[in-house]
């Protein structure tokens, strides 16, 4: 058990898949704080209480939370492929610097990707973004299939 | 290989996360099962050989199926979690009554908000459930942090 | 830290994994592609520059674009699971033979179902390919709790 965790390269894997994942669930109360303060909600049961009017005006959708829903549906598609295939390729063997360099730049690039969307700035800093991210997890894809391939 | 899974916190990983998983797969029959009794569908293919009035009427959203899917995706977006930082933190060697209870707290929370969540139980039923489950990743996050920092 | 990458079993799951998930990532600019070529965006900034007309028809759903984002939340449903209860399904330490087939099995029913959705093929193409992945993941999570059964 310790074997991993004593490993350099597993443990700035454990660091930074950790700190994504953790970007990737503040987009909840991200979420739940647009939803608040625009009044915009999906369920029958949370506008319990209010007259009829106010709740159809309540159950709408909310182009700020929409946005921040698309955001963490992107967080989804991008930052589950890095966790799973940065794990395989840390135990793949490659250099600490080589590692943290491919963990690092994945990182920034996804939270230039959220404050990019979420601040809806100008394109292309949202596209490319998500592009850098994208790449670091196809190159450690690469690496991983060029040293189990095991048809 | 066989070392981790000697190992009575990995085991006990394996299975809540298994459990969870499953939980998480049930969502797609169940889906099925209200797009089918409550005739919605999204694909023209799936309302082939019925007639140009019926296919309209079966290609349309209906509120008990978005319900169903709100819930799926709510799941990925805790239940992935989860399962990534509770295997980090499995190996981080906790107690094993301490992992026992961020687990069992966790599956319990997230089987609650299936029930409030299709069953439209009123709030703050699901709400309570979802952050609940929220709070245990993030501890588990937390803990992995402390143990692997290596920016 | 090799011990794993000594395994065989554990070799085949990291293709595999690898596999899918690249898959899953080429969705990513497969929807990009149908967003430029049919013109449907969603995004205010990602329209910036053009007249209010061209605004408003560029932001708009389009029919293909929904399907290979419907394809692709599918995709993260379905092999999300599968890489997690594969990984915990190769500890335990399964025949190779047996677990190559899981595996193919998978891979392939997730490579047919993509054709079938995109491709928008008759029924019972895409529910089949999409059950039988579902099915394989399952049997491999009964494995899992059967050994690691620890509550």
């Amino acid at each position: 058990m310790a074997h991993l965790m004593e490993d350099e390269v597993f443990l700035a894997y454990s660091t930074y898949a950790t700190i994504v994942i953790l970007k990737m669930l503040l987009m909840a109360p991200m979420t739940a704080y647009f939803r608040i303060t625009r009044g915009a909600f999906v369920n029958e049961e949370d506008v319990a209480g209010k007259s009829e009017e106010e709740k159809k005006k309540m159950l709408r959708l909310n182009p700020d939370v929409e946005r921040v829903r698309r955001c963490h549906l992107n967080d989804l598609e991008n930052i589950v492929p890095f966790v799973v295939v940065g794990l395989l390729y840390a135990l793949t063997g490659p250099d600490l610097s080589s590692a943290l360099l491919h963990f690092r730049v994945f990182a920034a690039s996804r939270i230039c990707h959220t404050i990019a969307y979420v601040g809806a700035l100008p394109q292309p800093s949202r596209g490319l973004s998500c592009i850098v991210g994208w790449v670091v997890t196809s190159c450690m894809a690469y690496r991983v299939l060029s040293v189990t391939l095991h048809l």
